[in-house]
């Protein structure tokens, strides 16, 4: 599913689009994931400072929060502006608005030179809406072609910075 | 797909089932993967210390090498005995009959306290075989209701082990 990373470091809060997620436990009352985040991401730093991030899925209906959160950076605007959210353990932002939420503690993190790989125990999550969440092969067949070529842009210019980094 | 892990530590081989593999690079000509490796197998120190392992993905017609290789322990006895193997960059052990291989050196590890996440480049790699290779999904249903039971009753002591030992 589509997962927008939010993360908080003071007063600072931050949300982009992941796609690396994995399952890192096999006990299922202690669930554990890894997620990849690019170095270049702002939320990289915050995330790896604060040792904390939320994962939130969105709802089919809400493709348009994709290119919100994934092609801007939260160098240049506060992307939460305007968003409503709460706040649970990690102290990361939790859309109020979404298909459902994990909210996380890093416990680890591994250096893969382009990005760090972040094992995080989930604290506490809540499925908030019926039916399925929005996966990414609706989510490509939903979004404006502009906004698809904008989005193999930003992603070709991602691969060659890995290709320079990722042996660093 | 299902995958055998294999592994060659000086003159000791071994293989295992691993169900947890993920991918870490979005830079196409250098694949990049995350492997968790749980410590109570027998593979994981001869990864660890061998700092190598292969991937070898089955053909749907080798549903038999799930039990041979994944419930067995390579402490107990040569899981490779009579097995038609080659070796290439890493040194690990390349099934010579399989859908496919990953031959992967490890570049960074990441304690999970009852795993190890291992971070590997993979060197070489190949598909032998035409058609599909064999899916958890398919192998589940071929795989006889005594052999499910027996992998039932390895993960719930997995299961077990790492509750006791994931936050270590």
């Amino acid at each position: 599913p589509v997962a927008v990373v939010t993360s908080r470091l003071g007063e600072v809060v931050n949300a982009q689009i992941a796609v690396a997620i994995s399952a890192a436990s096999i006990v299922p009352e202690a669930p554990r994931l890894l997620v990849q985040i690019y170095k270049e991401n702002y939320s990289h730093d915050l995330i790896y400072q604060s040792q904390s991030l939320a994962l939130n899925f969105l709802r089919r209906d809400q493709v348009a929060l994709i290119p919100k959160f994934g092609l801007a950076s939260g160098r240049d605007e506060d992307k939460l502006l305007g968003v409503e959210y709460n706040v649970r353990g990690s102290g990361c932002p939790i859309l109020t608005d979404c298909w459902g939420y994990l909210d996380c503690r890093i416990i680890n993190a591994m250096d893969g030179g382009d990005m760090t790989c972040f094992m995080a125990d989930v604290l506490d999550g809540k499925t908030l809406s019926d039916g399925e969440p929005l996966w990414w092969r609706d989510a490509r067949r939903k979004l404006p072609p502009e906004w698809l070529e904008h989005w193999q842009q930003k992603q070709s210019s991602e691969i060659a910075t890995s290709r320079n980094t990722m042996n660093q």
